[in-house]
């Protein structure tokens, strides 16, 4: 389980200000992982409004289905999220264990199970025993408190090699308002630990109708935009609970997702969320090279994103950037196969600014001097402008290495 | 240049028989590659009728587009494949090069130039010098015989470690047809050589309305069920030439696909395009296990395809098998994000025999051991019930190794 930290992680780690009306605590309950903590719990005493995107995955976890069937109910009061076994594929007996959890956090909270929130991240397939969260949750309970941020993220983290915090602040109609949030990544470093989690937490007074669709347009520009393999979890959870205590410093109570006073917020919830999924693409498995992919001039913005995960996703792309090497016959190649409109005579591909081909050839200008020398960095930008259009998109990936394959093929032990 | 031959290539490989009609030869043009023949050129003296298959690349090689072109002009007199460069992504230059091959060989064949059929593999965007064939074709076209099979299969590998040649007979209509089929594969192993190409030559008498559907059913169960890497080639062409001269043997002709005396016939080609299609995932990039995805209980064929390939193409799946673990964890996973209709509850998972998972958790009667001990060999079949409806499907892929990245990741050189 231990691995060096990515070359990509950030060189320090920002403090995050307490959220009114947000307690937390870690514990050990042992559910797989030894001698650190695994169980986050958050408690929101006067309640919160709460929004969630899950994975597509139609072979989705307990936890996912739990929290997808109580987003509507009401106040959310707590959340337990535990790391060490993501409680997916685990039949009749993972959605048992599941509501004992939500049992066992809402007699610590003094709440409704479908109250409570759950997530859980890491091995695909064991039963998890939730008896274990019995005294832990009602322990953190006692000692939750406002500081715990650090301690939080590294809480979640399953094969991560670091934490992963942001905060942001916002004017929400004459009040200050605070966001922070943690994430753990797809760093499926570990076999079976490909689980993506984000929580975000804020005081600022947004009604649950109004915080839905704010959280889901932010999710698509943010961890919608970020690929490590193409593979999509069982358990990817994105929850953001609002406890709307900044009302007290003068923040404005907001009903509508689409209220002009919610500019800043809207800004500082995507500014935050890209924060966090641009990390989690900086532990990407094996990364050593963080990679903006961006397309230009394709006829929509969404064949603009098609062709940008096409590439994005590329095997032979990722290896490529791996070994330096700025292979611009496999971004062709790349576009040519996502399937939408192109015209290989109008393509013009960028490592940089450097322009290595333009109107279906080499540039005449390429020096690959100049390119390898562009492709030695850790961070790489791959622009791809198909003259056609409008439509652009931008994804966040990282390289494709032998360590990747090194951390993926190690058999479970 | 040189890889240790593929651990799953062939123990020998088959000596084809002369087609009539057919007549072959190959040279040294010098394109890339020193000490090796880079062309083949094939001669129909008396016509072939022609089918092709061809990439669905939105940003196709230039002889891909002179093929498409060409294809319903009438009799095929020649083909002429180079090794070492792709002609592809080369501008109006490529166009131009693919014309002036065309033209030399039809100066060669004494036919016209629509009447010659090319292919190109190699390196992309590398301006293709065709003078270099003229006298390499004029010479090819005095040489040529019938029986330089194993010559011709080994002129169009780039980076394949072995040829990849297969003949099948059949009865059609009362007469002995053969087919003979060469292929090389998508074996990327140098940057750059993700071409696919299969050339197939039978002296059966089909005309080309009812050989462009048997060809493209046939591509349809093999070439299109082999994914190595989810990668698809700017130059990937299949082209079927049937010259006719089995009616002597007393073949009939068949002028309609949907005639019941081509059953023979279309079970020989599928059965030989599968044989080739299995070889070249045999000689996959860093293969050292050969996969069988098995999808059955799926709603329809089209979905369980949909599945199959999502498996198939899971790099975590796939590093998983090279790890030599029986990872159903992340079939699970793969299943999931292929979008198609599953439930969690109803699936069950095979690796080989052994039953893995089933309604929606890990088997009862799981044993590691035996699991554990079926991953050591090094053909692996995968197989997933759904258990929803009758749709099954069966794709052929290869694992995802270090040596894959290792290959894929060195600079062009």
């Amino acid at each position: 389980m231990s691995h060096a930290i990515s070359p990509l992680a950030p060189k320090s780690y920002p403090e995050l200000p307490p959220i009114d009306g947000v307690r937390l605590a870690t514990a050990e309950a042992g559910i797989r992982y030894k001698g650190r903590a695994d169980v986050l719990y958050a408690s929101f005493d006067r309640g919160a409004t709460v929004a969630g995107v899950f994975t597509q995955s139609k072979c989705p976890s307990a936890p996912v289905d739990w929290c997808r069937a109580n987003l509507n109910v009401g106040a959310a009061r707590a959340l337990v999220v535990n790391s060490g076994n993501a409680n997916a594929f685990t039949g009749l007996k993972g959605a048992e264990a599941a509501r004992l959890t939500a049992e066992l956090a809402a007699k610590a909270a003094d709440c409704r199970p479908d109250q409570v929130f759950l997530a859980s991240t890491g091995v695909i397939g064991e039963p998890l025993d939730a008896t274990k969260f019995e005294a832990v949750l009602a322990d953190c309970e006692r000692r939750a408190g406002g500081f715990a941020w650090d301690d939080a993220a590294r809480a979640i983290m399953t094969t991560d090699t670091f934490p992963k915090l942001a905060a942001r602040t916002a004017d929400l109609g004459g009040g200050a308002v605070t966001i922070n949030g943690i994430a753990k990544g797809a760093g499926m470093i570990a076999p079976d630990m490909a689980t993506m989690l984000a929580f975000a937490f804020t005081d600022a007074p947004i009604t649950a109708p109004a915080l839905q669709p704010l959280l889901k347009r932010a999710a698509d520009k943010s961890f919608n935009c970020v690929t490590v393999d193409g593979d999509t979890s069982t358990s990817d959870t994105l929850l953001l609970f609002a406890t709307g205590e900044a009302v007290r410093a003068g923040a404005a109570v907001i009903d509508d997702a689409k209220d002009p006073r919610l500019n800043g917020f809207r800004k500082a919830l995507e500014d935050l969320l890209g924060d966090l999924a641009r990390q989690v693409a900086r532990d990407g498995e094996g990364a050593r090279k963080f990679v903006t992919v961006e397309v230009e001039g394709a006829t929509s913005a969404k064949s603009a994103r098609r062709i940008a995960l096409s590439i994005a996703n590329s095997p032979l792309v990722k290896t490529a950037i791996a070994g330096e090497d700025a292979n611009w016959g496999r971004v062709v190649m790349a576009v040519g196969k996502a399937g939408e409109p192109a015209d290989r005579d109008r393509l013009a591909i960028f490592f940089g600014d450097i322009r290595v081909a333009a109107e279906g050839a080499r540039d005449p200008a390429y020096s690959e001097a100049k390119a390898s020398a562009y492709m030695k960095g850790d961070e790489i930008v791959l622009r791809v402008d198909l003259g056609l259009g409008r439509g652009k998109a931008r994804i966040w990936t990282c390289d494709l290495t032998k360590a990747y394959v090194e951390i993926n093929g190690d058999y479970r032990s």
